[in-house]
C-alpha cells in the first residue's frame, strides 16, 4: 500500500474524540479514503460531510482497508473495541496502529493479543495537541516491527509533523509517552497553581503570562544540562544548591497557604528536596532528587 | 548618583553565594567600585582579585556607598544581616535593594523596618540562573518607590538583561517571584521524575532530552491560552477534556510505581483532576483545577 498508487490509500479511524477527529480530518485533507467509527454514534457528522465513510460497527470499519488507526482514551477502551470476536476476525492479516495513550505494559499485552490473532501491530503516541495534527508541529512516536512501520509510513506521514520510530520493542513509544506526559502535566499543574497564587496576590493570569513564557524559555537549556548531570550521576549544585532551592519552595508553600490555596504539590517537591538534604547532599543540585525517588 | 559621572559609581553587595558572586562580577565588569561582604569569610578571594573591595563587616560594607544590594538565601538571612544596630545606623539615608527571594509578606515587613530606620528600600527578584547575570538573558523584577527605582536604575542596569518595575507596592516583585518559582520548580520536578521513569524503562536522559525540549516548546502557547481561560473563567475542555488528562496521569502513576518509583507528585495532580471530575466538570479543561485549589 502506498499513497502514490492510482487508487487513493485507505485508512480506518476508530475513536472520534478530539484527537481521533483531528486524525480523521488530516487523513481526509490528504485525500485518503477514510472510514470512521466511534462507540457513541453521531460524532462523525462533520467528517462524513467532508467525505469520510461512516461505518455502523467496529468490525465493518476495520474491514474497509488494510490499516486501522485506534485513538481512544486508553487501553481499557481500545480493548473494549478491539478484543471482540467479530473485530479480531475482521482484523486478521491487517494492521492496527494504536495511538491511544497508556503504559508500556499495556502496549506489550496488546501486541501479544494481536500476535495470537494474526493481527499486525504497531504502537504509537501523539505528543502534541489536536490543533497541531496535519501541521509541521505535530509530534508522533512509534514502536514495533520496523518493516511494518516502513510499509505504513506513507499514510502516517499524511498526519504531518515529525514521526520517530523508537525501535522494535513495542513498549518504547509508551515509555517515552509516559515520561513526556509526566513533564507536561506536572509543568501544567505548576502553571495553573501559580495562576491561583498570583490571583490571590492581585496579579491576573494575563499579567503573569509573559513572565511565565520567560520561565518556559529557560527550561530547554536546563533540560539539556540536567540530562547530562543525571546520566553522569554528578548532580552539581555549584550554581544553585538544593538548600537554596528548598528555601524558595518553602516560600511558595507559605505564600499559597497564607491565601488558603492548597500547596500539596509544592509540599511534595519540597519534601523531596528536604530528603536529599537530610541524606547529606544539601550542596548538590536539584537533579539529585532522581536518586531518591526510587528508594523506599 | 549615575554611572555617567566622572567618578565611578559605587555599589555594595552583601551575600556572596552563587548569585551574589554573579552580581558582584557583573558590577565589577561594568567598572563599578564594588564593595563585597559575606557572613562566612573567604568567599571574596576571586572578586578581590578582580578589583572588589573587601569589607570586614556588614556595617563597613554598607557605609562604602549609597546603594547596597543584598542577595542571601531568604529574609531570615537578610534580617540576620541587616537588622543589627550598627548596620541599620550605617544604612540611614542610604538605599537597600533586596534581591533575596522570599514571600510578599516578608518584603512588606522589611519595608516597614526600613522606613522606621530612615532607610530607603526597594525589593526585587532574579528570575534567571547565575550564568545569565551580566548578559541579555537575565531577568530582574523590582517593586517599591518608582522615583527611588529610577535613581538607581543606571547601576541596576549594569547587571544586564531585562528589568521590570512592577509597581510601588513593595510585595509585588515577591508575588511574581513566588508564582514563577512555582512554575519553575514544579516543571523541574516533573522533568527529574520523568528522567527516573525513563531510566527504569531503559531510556537514558540523553535519549529523552530532545523530546523533553519538544514539550518545553509547546508550553508557551498553552500558557497564553490557559491564562485567557483562567481570566475569563471559561475552562474549555473541547480539545482535551480533563477526563482524558486524568487517564494519562493515571498511566504515569502506574508506570512509575510498577518500577518502585515514588509517584506522589502525579498522585497529587491526578487527585486534583479527579476532584474536578467529581464536582461534575469532567468535560472541562485542565485550568478548571485553579478553581478547586482555593476551596477547602
Ligand atoms: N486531545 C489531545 O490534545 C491529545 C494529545 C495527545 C494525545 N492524546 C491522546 O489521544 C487519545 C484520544 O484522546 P481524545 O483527545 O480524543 O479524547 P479522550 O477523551 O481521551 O478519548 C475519547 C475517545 O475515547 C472513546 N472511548 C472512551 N471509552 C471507551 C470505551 N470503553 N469503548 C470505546 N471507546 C471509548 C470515546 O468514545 P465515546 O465518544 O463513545 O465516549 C472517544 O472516542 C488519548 O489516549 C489521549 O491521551 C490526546
Ligand atoms: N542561584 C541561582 O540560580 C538563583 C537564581 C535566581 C534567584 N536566586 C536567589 O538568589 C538568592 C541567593 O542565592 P544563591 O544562589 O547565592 O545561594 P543561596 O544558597 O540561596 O544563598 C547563599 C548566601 O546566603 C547567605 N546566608 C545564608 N544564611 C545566612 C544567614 N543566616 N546570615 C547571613 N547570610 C546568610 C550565605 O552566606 P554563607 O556563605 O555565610 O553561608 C550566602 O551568601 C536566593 O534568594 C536565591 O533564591 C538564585
Amino acid at each position: 500500500m502506498s499513497v502514490h498508487t492510482d487508487q487513493p490509500a485507505t485508512v480506518t479511524v476508530l475513536g472520534l474524540g478530539p484527537m481521533g477527529r483531528a486524525l480523521a480530518q488530516a487523513f481526509l485533507a490528504a485525500g485518503l479514503r477514510t472510514t470512521v467509527w466511534n462507540r457513541t454514534p453521531g460524532r462523525d457528522a462533520d467528517l462524513v460531510a467532508r467525505g469520510a465513510i461512516p461505518a455502523s460497527s467496529a468490525e465493518e470499519a476495520v474491514a474497509a482497508g488494510p490499516l486501522t488507526v485506534v485513538c481512544v482514551v486508553n487501553y481499557d477502551a481500545s480493548d473494549a473495541v478491539l478484543r471482540q470476536d467479530a473485530v479480531a476476525t475482521a482484523l486478521k492479516g491487517r494492521t492496527v496502529v494504536n495511538l491511544s495513550a497508556d503504559t508500556p505494559e499495556r502496549a506489550r499485552d496488546t501486541a501479544e493479543w494481536a500476535a495470537r490473532h494474526g493481527i499486525r501491530y504497531l504502537d504509537g503516541a501523539i505528543m502534541t495537541p489536536t490543533p497541531t495534527i496535519g501541521t509541521a508541529d505535530a509530534v508522533f512516536l512509534h514502536s514495533g516491527p520496523e518493516e511494518l512501520y516502513r510499509q505504513h509510513r506513507p499514510v502516517l506521514d499524511t498526519l504531518g509533523g515529525t514521526h520517530t520510530h523508537l525501535g522494535e520493542e513495542i513498549g518504547r513509544a509508551a515509555a517515552y509517552d509516559i515520561a513526556l506526559l509526566d513533564i507536561f502535566w506536572t509543568a501544567m499543574a505548576g502553571y495553573v497553581h501559580a495562576l491561583a497564587v498570583a490571583r490571590a496576590e492581585g496579579v491576573t493570569a494575563g499579567e503573569l503570562a509573559p513572565f511565565a513564557q520567560g520561565i518556559a524559555t529557560i527550561l530547554p537549556p536546563l533540560f539539556t544540562e540536567f540530562a547530562a548531570e543525571t546520566d553522569a550521576g554528578t548532580h552539581s549544585g555549584e550554581g544553585n544548591p538544593i538548600t537554596s532551592a528548598a528555601s524558595t519552595m518553602a516560600h511558595v508553600v507559605h505564600a499559597s497557604e497564607a491565601h488558603g490555596i492548597d500547596a500539596s504539590l509544592m509540599r511534595v517537591i519540597e519534601g523531596q528536596a528536604r530528603r536529599v538534604i537530610a541524606l547529606g547532599h544539601g550542596s548538590d543540585g536539584f537533579t539529585r532528587i532522581a536518586e531518591v525517588l526510587g528508594r523506599r
